[in-house]
């Protein structure tokens, strides 16, 4: 077989897991690539295997029966993912196109393993960006009035190009309960701050007023409070009583784009994990 | 003269002000070794002078009168200091001794040019820590019924003692207005997290709830409202899931140590000068 | 005058330049935005100054001569620079476009005040990426045989360009004693590694080697030793021993777009002096 | 059992070693607190795993028969230690304290879980020091007349100590074959530059000369090349042109006592393997 099989698991701790899963694969002639494990507060068990394809004794459609009944027994949340199958991602953008460029460039020099199908917009500005690539660009447009209805169609666009990972690249509209709902495994999002600080509207602005010596991103899931979700990656930039917001914008721009990229990345080989309101990341 | 003078200055921001302090210091022959400026927001102006003692054409005992016509004709705050006069410091510490003993080790290492006639403390613990340096220590206990006494008693010790510069290197106890008021240019404060996030106590135990991939510390001056004051310094650590809070408490107590230590060093060399609710750092 | 002014300026220290330089802009009825200083080894004196256009009482084209004699009696290396004349920069690139493609990116956004007339490669790959942005692509093959005309056809084509800045962004062939001669103010380059580790070829593959945690990229000055140029900026990266040369190479572009695109943002706003065989970096 | 256990393995990477060592685990009712795995270039499978003690059936002294059949039949290199007898550390040192206070400063603080029976130096000035803290001090001057009796005493005084981990806090002696096979876990060396860069003598002297932007320290274990070993931790500070040869020995004396006690800390939880010239290091 030529793909690798990379399979997360989280279930309540208790002796013998690592034994469970390894003998599994053992039995089956896996050879096991990688091998990242957490234990939560002496609770919850964490887990990420990747399995080498060739030579493995389960066909890709024989695993999950094969796999079932270990996981019942254990309480087991569990996902596999196959190396020769990218991820189908999308992006959502409004105006500002640092994150959505960086992605792309990274997508197109082969750093991230992902379809782009489509990328989204509430503003029609960035189409000629986004179709250099090569890649449909979607213009919905939204007001108080349509959002409601806009978000269902967009769930519906992505729904119909069956897309897995969907990414803000500093998308400026919060998303309804309904749109966060139909992305369980989570919606990543870029906030222009070091999460928990200035949560919200212009942070950077926010930061010249507070005096800050550092600035920073953070990549976080979408949850419905805005700017709480889990928190998958964080990076900061010094700066001086020189900067100003023009400045911090700037510098803040190069955090953002190195956050982001860093968090999607993570996320197309499954190596983001949600311990309740918190990432379990194995880099 | 064996002494460097250093000359800091605000005013409101004007045409030829560079031209008046430089062509001051010309003509009574003086060298300038290091000269740093920055206008806040293009109204105020600040400058940082270092003038060379040898060859310097004024007495320390003349500069004041020399200089105080251009100063009041522009309106200027300023102040001097003599490198040959160490800066009178003093340190208070509760019973967390790794922000204390690191600048200790470094005073004591050249680092810090300071006196530092007493250590003063509401605990008695850290007395043998501070004692081997030589360093008389002073305890002061605190209790809610003696905390205005014990303030007005330990101000009047560091009246006694000459003190310049106040160091809160982890002082569990917060100050009265009355104390923050007696040292208008600023008591630095080590706060340990990176603010605005996480102002007040357990900051760690909160960081590790919210699920943080970095953390931080901040240098601050002292003002009424808890961890408001103007920021010196900034910097955080990276870390993972697997931090426990610790993991947090002793990898932050590094970037503590760090930045404290910063901004005491910036203090003595007087880099530090106040624009409002921010400060002006010449680095 | 819709412009301001930058004034660079190196020369032997002695006492009252400060005095003199903005006496003289006083005199002019010039207002100094900014001041930076520095004395190097108290012998060789720097400055930068950006004085506000409007209001000045000297004309562009009066400068000059009224410089002139301040300049020689002081011995002083100077140059000046107009706000509204960006500078006219070209870029040099083989086949990895990462650096390119930042560079321009940053460009477009207006991060980087320059023309980019043109962008010349010995390689045709990248001119669709070039010619995105609305810049000329110049297809200048080079081989053994052709190298030596092939530059002095490339020095024609900028010098007809009037190219003030030339950059490059992973060329990848050296270029010769007279290429480097007629860009006395210096061609920037990026170095895929942290200068002075791993000069020349391979210098992922070699850190990898060697086992190293820190990975990093440096912009510097070519000179005709290889790698050996005056170094303006350097960043790294951390790395474990999970990476293989490739996760280096995807790493390393990251740090190396960062550290370039930070050294041509100082050099298009006159913040880089020569001081020998080293920078001076007003930032 | 009030201890728990860590074991770390390295041999030829085949199918079936995780799930060999799990089940030996398991079946011997042990725990798996945290299990970190890693292939080298697919050829070298390194693990190490901590293990609870309450309830594992296999006493201490148990422990080496049972697993030693399972490691010969895989060829693996293998360690136990147990988190109740913690390693006995000795500290080489010569004038230069920061290193040593500061690893002093953390085992006091709880933060370095070992024994220092003995700091050894070959110059008496840090003898009041290391007392301070209640740990013995041996003067052992060494010339180059005395070296190789020097090295042996040094090596029978470590030997009647029953020291494990020895640690060259800027120890400024180059070590003799025979100490360095002493030791094949490795002997601990802080060097003050980013290695590969300025090995050998005075690299804060040469970094200025060399106009580095950037300086660093390296953790490594000794090796008869000098400054050559595997690399356990590197950590680098930004400098600027106005950095002295004094601020750069100044700022670097921080990121050498951080990088080192890193080092240290790895080492004392068994979180370093030895992949030929290279580390593994299961942060």
């Amino acid at each position: 077989m030529g793909y690798n099989l990379r399979l997360t698991i989280s279930c309540p701790d208790k002796r013998g897991l690592i034994s469970a899963l390894s003998s599994f694969v053992a039995m089956h002639d896996g050879n096991i690539l990688s091998a990242d494990q957490y234990v939560s507060d002496g609770e919850r068990f964490f887990m990420r295997l990747e399995i080498e394809g060739k030579g493995f004794g389960l066909e890709r459609e024989e695993f999950d029966a094969a796999f079932a009944p270990l996981a019942r027994r254990h309480g087991m949340d569990w996902r596999t993912s196959h190396t020769d199958i990218p991820k189908r991602m999308s992006i959502l953008v409004s105006r500002y196109d640092h994150c959505l460029i960086d992605i792309l460039w990274r997508w197109d020099a082969g750093e991230l393993d992902a379809d782009i199908p489509l990328v989204v917009s509430n503003h029609p500005d960035l189409a000629p960006r986004v179709e250099a690539y090569g890649i449909p660009f979607h213009h919905l447009p939204v007001t108080k009035a349509t959002k409601v209805e806009q978000e269902a169609e967009m769930l519906e666009l992505l729904s119909e190009h069956e897309i897995d990972v969907v990414v803000l690249a500093r998308y400026m509209q919060i998303l309804g309960p309904d749109f966060i709902a139909a992305y369980p495994e989570g919606i990543i999002n870029i906030h222009h701050s070091f999460l928990p600080a200035f949560v919200g509207a212009d942070p950077y602005r926010r930061a010249h007023e507070r005096g800050v010596k550092t600035i920073g991103a953070t990549a976080h899931y979408v949850t419905e409070e805005l700017d709480a979700g889990p928190i998958i990656h964080q990076d900061v930039a010094h700066v001086t009583h020189r900067a100003t917001v023009e400045d911090l914008v700037r510098l803040g721009r190069e955090v953002e784009r190195r956050v982001l990229a860093r968090a999607v990345h993570w996320r197309l080989e499954d190596r983001i994990l949600l311990d309740g309101t918190r990432t379990v990341v194995f880099e």
